[in-house]
This record gives C-alpha cells, structure tokens and sequence, in this order.
C-alpha cells in the first residue's frame, strides 16, 4: 500500500514484512544472548542448568529452551545492597539512570540504563506515540510521577525524542495544571493514567471550572487498561472534548505499543528491541501467535546493555491481532486482558477487573466506572467480593441501595460472581497515580 | 601548566586564556544577536528603541549599548496565554522541553528548550560537575524538585551527560531515601540544597539512623548559597562524612558553575554560551572584571535558540575573581553574595541573608543556623525584624531566652541592625526545597 509521509516515525521498521521482523529477531537475539552470557554469571548458570549453550540460541524459537526468569528473582538480588543485582551486564561507569519498578507487587526492582538504552527507550516511545497521533509542535503535559519510576523521568523522553514540547508537570497538582492549561491559547495533550483524566475532571467541576473550556484536545494514556473497556473512553473524550488514546509498555523493559486511528488494538511498538512471546500462564507452554490467540506476555530483550531480559514474565495477559492493519504497521496489534495477579477467582471463577469495569460502564452515568475490590482475607474467596463503586455526584441518596442491588445483580448475571457492593461518593477512588483495582491488604498491600 | 588527563570535563574550552575566551565571545554574540533580531520583534523593537543595529553589536563591549531586560517583561508577555512569550525565537515545532522559573518572586516565567539547547545546558552542567569532583561510576541521587522546574529533569541530565549513575529521586521521601542509600553498599552522591542536608540529618536522627553509616559521601550543592558561609559547609561535612561542594545555576540560563577541589569560589562554566557582565545594580553602570570585584550580574546568550536572554538582571550579587586558579581552569571563579531582591534595608543598613547566616554559625551548635526573616509591612522597616532562629535539640528549654537576647546582640554588633528573634526547634525551617531566607508576606509571599 502506498504509504503517507507523516505515517510512521520509523517507517523502515514498522512496516517490516513478517519474514523481515523475524531474520532481525533472529539477528539480534543471537547477539544478545552471547553478550547475556559473556557479561552476566547468572545468564550463564541459567543457560548451563537449562543444558543448552549460547550458541545454541539463535532462533526465536529456541526461546523455549531456556526457563522463565521473574522480576522478583532480580529485586531478590538487589536486596543485599546490590546496585542492580543478577542481570547488570554492563560495568557501572557505562550506566548512567538508575530507575525503579514494580513498587505495586512486592519489591521495587532497581533497572540500570545505558546512553543506548535510553536511545532506544526514546526510539520505540516515539513510535507509540507517533502512532496515537502525536507530532512535533504538540504541547504536552507529562502528568506522570517523576519520583524514581520510569513513567516520568524515561517516558518524558519519548515525547521530547518524538519533538513535542513537553512539559515535565508531574503529579499532585490538579488545580494548578487546570489554571495552566486553560491559560494558554494553544490546544494541549497530556500523558498520564486514565483514571486521572477522571480525577481531573472531579477537581474541575469542584473549582467550577467546564473541562471542555480548558482547551485539553488530546490525551495520551497509560499504565492502566481502562481505555479499552466500552464507554470509558467514550466518557473521556466527551468530558473534555479530547481523543483519547491507549498506550501500553512496561517499566522494566521500556518499550512503548500505542493504538493508531483505527483503534484496533495497541500496536506491538518494539520491533527490534525485544521479543514478545505468548504463553499459557500455567503450564508455561508457548502459544503460537496466531490472530485472537491469547496469552502472558513474556519479554526477552534483544539491544540491552545494561539489563537485558531473557523470557522474563510479564504476568500481563493479552489478546493478540496479527491481521493487517489499515494503518500500514506491520507489527502484531493486542489488546491487555489484565494482569495475572489482578485476577481473582471467585469459586472457582476468574474474574478480571476489566471485566468489572466493563459491567459498571454499562451502568453510567449513574456510576463513573471508578471501583476498588479490597480482598483482607487469603484465597479461597468463597463469600462476597468487597467491591467499593463510585456513584454518580447526581444520584439521589435514597436511590442508593436500590443501585447497589442493581451492581450486584449484574455482575452475578454477567460475571458468575456475588459482590457486596459499598457505594462511595465521586472522586474517592480514582488517584493522581496509577489506579489500583484490587487490594490484597492480606498480603500487605495498601489502599492508596 | 601540565593538565592531568582526568582534570577536565573539556580541556579546549576549560582551559582558553582570556583573549581566546573573549574572541569566541564576540563570534557567537554577533550570530546571537543577528539570530534574535532576525527571528524577534521584541528584540529587532528593542534595538530600533536604543538606535543600535545588531550589525554594530560585535564585542562583549558592544553589549553596554543595549538596555537591560527583566525576567518579569518575558513573563508578563506570557500572562495573556501565549506559551513562550516574547523572547521565543524558535518555531514552536523545533522546542522539545518546556519549563518554568522564577517561581519564588513573582510569576513563573515559562522557557523553552531546542534540542541543541538541551545538549548545551547538559555541557556546562558537566563542566560544573566534573570540577566539583563527580566522575562517570558514580552513584547519585538527585533530590531536587522535578515538576515543572528545570532544576529537576534538566539537572539530572547534566550528570547523565557527565555519566554518573542518576536516580531521580525528587523530593518528599526523605525516610525512604535513607534507607535506600543505606540499602546500598556503594557509596553514593546527593544533589539538593544544602539545607535539605541539614533536613535529612533531622530526619535520620528522629529515626534513629546515625547519618555517617548511610555511605552518602559527597554532596553536590545548588539553589541555595549557605555552603559559602564559615561553619555551614563544615557542618554538613561532618554531620555525614562527606564532600560537600557548591554550585551554581539559573533556570532561565540553564548555566552550571562549579567550586574545584581549590574551594576559592565557584568557576564560571558557561564559557562559549553566555556572556556574563557586572554591572552596578543601583546605576546599571558596567563594572570593570577585575579580581574581587562586586556587582550584580547580567547575562547575555550566546548560544541558544528557543528563548535567548539579552541582558537579562539576574539580580544576583557576586564578587568575581580573575587571578588563576591551582586547578587550571582558566575561566572566573566568583562568590555568590545574595539576592538584590533578598537583601533587606533596615534604617539604611543593607542587611544580606548569607550575613545573617554568617553570625548564627557563629553559634553553632547551639543554633543550626537555618533561620527565616518574615517582613509583613512594606518598607521602611523601621522596628525590630522578626527573625525565627533554629535552637538545637539539646539546649535546655530554660536558656533559650538568654540564647535569644545574645543572637540579637551578636547581630546589633555584627550587622548594625535589630532583631526580634524567636527561636523555634531544629528540622522547623529547613526544607526539601529551595528555603527561603526572607519572606515577605505583604506583597503576597508565603512560608512555606
């Protein structure tokens, strides 16, 4: 197909043919899996224990031969003092951001980053975000936290690599972003988690202030799935009068998929940087990637000098579309199920928060979508999820119990499970920082 | 002089003599000052107003024919909602960072950054790093403030560029960032305000962490000029076993200047990128540079392609020094001495903060020597300043009045003017951002 100028941000990679993506795969991942195991005694012990030589690995598909690695084996190893413990495979002097992630799961895992990691970081970024329409003279806010985790500092550099005006604004500071925003003739964009353009929109309406009167055309999202459930993306766009895009990577590998304008799906962002693999999330096996397949996404990096991955899993579950897209990006496309570990089983049910989110869209306006299920107690859960909803500013109090039954109702009708509902006012739930659908508080975790 | 290979950051430009500093000078004014009339009216306007054209601007002399700018007319410019104002002299889709200064007196004055802008502001900050002993392997964490300000995202960038390991840490987490670094078996660095030392040690002690065993061994000090006054920087020093050195910086300029392992001031750093005039603040008169010279400075880009300055009043006070440092750095080194805008006049008697500063270390351990004037009239201050003083954990509540009356009595015979003290406990007035020494609330100033 004929292909427009301003399409693609790198057009030689990501219009690649399938044949090609995979001989540059094959390339770099023999590359990277000898320099892994040149640099790094733990990728070496790995691929002795697994009986299986570097040499060996020069395919994607001889992949399977090596066991998974889990992000807790390397925050495991940074706990005895350890810059960046098991996978630093280059020296210190070469390392120049040190960044953390996993802070929701268990322990931070510090992540190490050469100059050409965060080219590389700022290179697939810039395609997501050309992709989800983004172009040099934009004026963005990056409304993300810049306080040691990726998303701010290493995502503000994606925007800046792409040539927008980028504005490191950070969280906390709904009111002042508001006055800023509307102050300026320019329409601008925003990077931050869906959930905060909700926030958002509950501090303008307190401070009286139309969100569409701000001058907010574009929102850029991340860091949580919300976008792809039905009618919470179309409750942005109307609130502010935005398009609104998803975007999806990860703190640990920093690779950025976003959705082009046919919203059909994230597209698959970084050809070249990493291999994705699909697996079934309990025996391990590797699904074949054909369209509709789903499964966990496991990474293996394949340009990584500092800390690479080698089939580290992602615990994302994934649907993947590998039919072509009208764009012209060859890459696969996916959409996120939800997270492994966000699932909850129900008597035997699986329940992912998507799927919540889903059912309490079809009750808007009378709920914003916003929810939080807290579990205090360890699995099995044979009574009803504690699930907390918020409920639409204009909903008489009298009509409040009659709504919760009609939430219980639902789910128990649409998702097989019983739900003791607790409804909450607007604006308690949905934070500045990425949103957090289930609370295990038994095993220590926190409502924020 | 013999150089030692490690001694500089860049040997060429750190190393010109005066006359091949002063002939780049004059080659990059006249490009600047073409480049701002060329691309804006509100400096063609500027030159028109004074009768000059920028044809006859070829020397750093030429410069005394134009007239001062001020941060507050480019920020009054951007009040009616346009982004950069009227000092912008790059097409918007050229600019990839946006931030903001000036947020202490005034208005927030917003700047732009081109790409080249950004690797000059990355330069000079790694001259400045460089000479204050900072090497690629180091590890650093930066705890300056991200949001919006340049002193966080464009300062880290400058140990990026120099090669340190960065974290970008921000501020607010001071008991998390102790027991990180404590975490750590490499020692490690610290950016930040020298009274954010003084505040981590208060939050070390009321944790019970003995500030020497968290291995944070050198400080790299900015934003605030307290390491130049007698005892303070000895203080800091001791409290955590460390290297404290100074540095100092504008967020409009994006200039970084750093002390040498000389500690006989700090050295100019921005040579090649900005001009820097002493002028007399009160006649604007053009001060000879000559060693020990006092003034205030002016500072004109040389170098800079979104938002260039042209006389901009810095309202810094310095006392410059031209004779040649043991380092080898061939540039001037200066002191900082206040703030115009700090300095407060009691029946005719200027009275600087760092003076104050001065006295109080003078007491030390007694006092902590972090203090706080609060004006809340407008001048004439004819009545005794209200000045808040720290006290030491240690002394008795029963000889704080006797402690007050004798820091009012060191001040009247020090300083010449009098004080109403109120002495306050330790870890009250130091902050995780820049302190602010004066305050004056009449015109709308808070303490923060």
């Amino acid at each position: 197909m004929a292909t427009m100028p301003d399409r693609f941000w790198n057009e030689a990679i990501e219009t690649l043919s399938p044949g090609e993506v995979r001989r540059l795969e094959n390339e770099r991942l023999t590359e990277q899996v000898a320099y892994d195991v040149a640099t790094s005694p733990f990728y070496r012990a790995k691929l002795d224990r697994a009986g299986v030589t570097a040499d060996e690995i020069r395919h994607v598909e001889d992949l399977a031969r090596i066991p998974f690695m889990e992000k807790g084996e390397v925050a495991d190893s940074q706990a005895d003092g350890t810059l960046l413990g098991i996978n630093q495979c280059a020296p210190l002097d070469t390392i120049v951001r040190i960044q953390a992630t996993g802070g929701t799961t268990g322990q931070p895992m510090r992540i190490g980053l050469t100059r050409r990691d965060i080219a590389d970081y700022g290179e697939v970024g810039a395609r997501a975000l050309w992709a989800m329409g983004c172009r040099p003279g934009d004026i963005v806010f990056e409304c993300m936290n810049y306080n040691l985790y990726a998303g701010g500092l290493s995502d503000h550099l994606t925007f800046e690599t792409l040539g927008a005006a980028t504005i490191p604004f950070g969280v906390g500071h709904s009111e002042r972003l508001l006055r800023m925003m509307a102050g300026l003739r320019d329409p601008v964009g925003i990077w931050a988690t869906p959930s905060y353009a909700v926030r958002l929109a509950e501090v303008a309406a307190q401070l009286g202030i139309e969100p569409r009167s701000v001058g907010l055309r574009r929102g850029y999202f991340s860091g949580e799935a919300g976008l792809q459930v039905p009618g919470y993306r179309e409750r942005i766009q109307d609130t502010w009068g935005m398009v609104a895009r998803d975007q999806y990577g990860t703190g640990e590998l920093g690779l950025h998929s976003g959705e082009c304008e046919e919203q059909n799906g994230v597209h698959f962002g970084g050809v070249g940087i990493a291999i994705a693999e699909l697996i079934d999330p309990d025996s391990g096996e590797v699904l074949p990637f054909t369209d509709g397949r789903q499964g966990e996404v496991v990474y293996t990096s394949i340009r990584r000098q500092a800390c690479p991955l080698l089939r580290m899993r992602s615990h994302d579950l994934m649907q993947v579309f590998t039919e072509p897209c009208p764009c012209g990006r060859t890459s696969f496309r996916f959409r996120i199920l939800g997270r492994s570990d966000d699932m909850f089983i129900v008597k035997g049910v699986n329940v992912f928060p998507l799927s919540v989110q889903a059912v309490l869209m079809r009750l808007a306006p009378r709920v914003t979508g916003e929810f939080r299920v807290v579990i205090d107690r360890p699995p099995p859960i044979d009574y009803p999820v504690p699930l907390t909803v918020e409920v639409a500013r204009d909903v008489p109090t009298a009509q409040h119990e009659a709504l919760a039954r009609e939430v219980a109702t639902r789910l128990q009708a649409e998702l097989n499970f019983t739900a003791a509902v607790t409804l909450v006012g607007p604006g308690t739930i949905a934070t500045e920082v990425k949103t957090r659908r289930v609370v295990r508080t038994y095993r220590g975790e926190v409502v924020q």
